[in-house]
């Protein structure tokens, strides 16, 4: 007896690209099986099905590997059309959310995980570079309840994965995201309330602020 | 009398980024306006449409911009749909698509770049990445006349670009594609030879390589 379909995660608890991909699962109501890797110990599976990054998140869809977390939402959004389309409908709008996904990815995360791992000059070269592309984000949100408008999308799911950065910014960057941007803050919020998909995705603040604190033993910027 | 479709192209002649979106336009037979940017002093214009990234190439579709080549080429294909397809239609081909142009864009163009930007070690270590990264794409490739396989497609769209680098990749990278890779550099000829749409969007060889001449010499590795 054949299973329908074989969904597979592999991923890591804490990676802020993975949290896009089960956000994208639960809000297609797909059931998978979880797979959490030791970065520092990758399993054979992930090494195979991802020889060229051998990175997380790597979806496995009835065998078949689909990397780097945009593209695995974008597939899923394309293989589970019949439930919550995730994109706009029209093509500028989907032009456009793929443009500020694109910017979330490269940008937000990066240099919000850099303002975390830094200390000194760099740490405040980085506090500024990450304002000044919260004031973009916050811009495009505008007034709307969400980015996809009133209705969470695209957008709102490449995002709200940096909600569960939000005390390690506070404590490690000395950026309080509820004084400066909220409208941004009322946003997040927003997401956690009304969404199950994102509740039910993302770890809590406390354990990311444990691990980013580790992470900062181990090169060296803190002590015990 | 309003026109039917504006279509203008921000572009620099030299960029590979945006060879992708002029190859894409002439696939679908879409007549655009192309306006030259002089990146040392940039248009009001390309400030404007892109104030994200202040980057070149910006296509506006009547009056309105899209920004960065793939997202620009994945707007083309969905607007002109009904000539040329670039994906292919089935949804995991796509996401395979994706990732690899993902690639070519992240890593390829960029390390390409740096091997023929550079010198000594820094050079030496571009070299390597650089074959590493063209033994991925050539295993993609395989026996396939195209990367879509019997047709020319997406993925062969946005590689075939670093053609036009070939010859500054040789006297500057002191790298022979035809050498290393005769599959690779085979299809690349199959593409100039038999898709006008290809030779008609690249510069000239040479032209290029003046091109990289000239910045190294502003960057002061080479002499007069």
């Amino acid at each position: 007896m054949a299973k329908q379909e074989e969904v597979i995660l592999l991923d890591f608890w804490a990676g802020m690209y993975g949290m896009k991909v089960r956000i994208a699962l639960a809000e297609k109501g797909v059931s998978y099986e979880y797979r959490e890797e030791d970065l520092r110990n990758k399993s054979q599976l992930l090494l195979e099905m991802n020889p060229v990054h051998k990175k997380v998140p790597v979806l496995i869809h009835n065998g078949k590997p689909i990397c780097e977390s945009s593209t695995i939402v974008e597939y899923i959004d394309e293989v589970w059309k019949d439930k919550a389309p995730l994109f706009p409908s029209d093509t500028y709008g989907k032009a456009r959310a793929r443009f500020w996904s694109d910017f979330i990815d490269k940008k937000i995360f990066l240099i919000g995980r850099n303002m975390c791992m830094t200390i000194g000059e760099e740490q405040e070269a980085s506090r500024k570079e990450f304002i000044d592309c919260l004031k973009l984000i916050d811009g495009e949100l505008g007034e709307k309840p969400y980015f996809g408008g009133d209705s969470f999308g695209y957008l709102d799911l490449s995002l709200i994965p940096f909600y569960s950065r939000f005390h390690a910014y506070k404590t490690y960057g000395e950026f309080n995201i509820e004084q400066e941007f909220p409208k941004l803050f009322a946003w997040a919020k927003r997401c956690l309330q009304n969404k199950e998909s994102v509740s039910n995705s993302l770890p809590d603040q406390l354990k990311v602020h444990g691990f980013v604190q580790q992470m900062r033993r181990i090169l060296g910027l803190d002590h015990e």
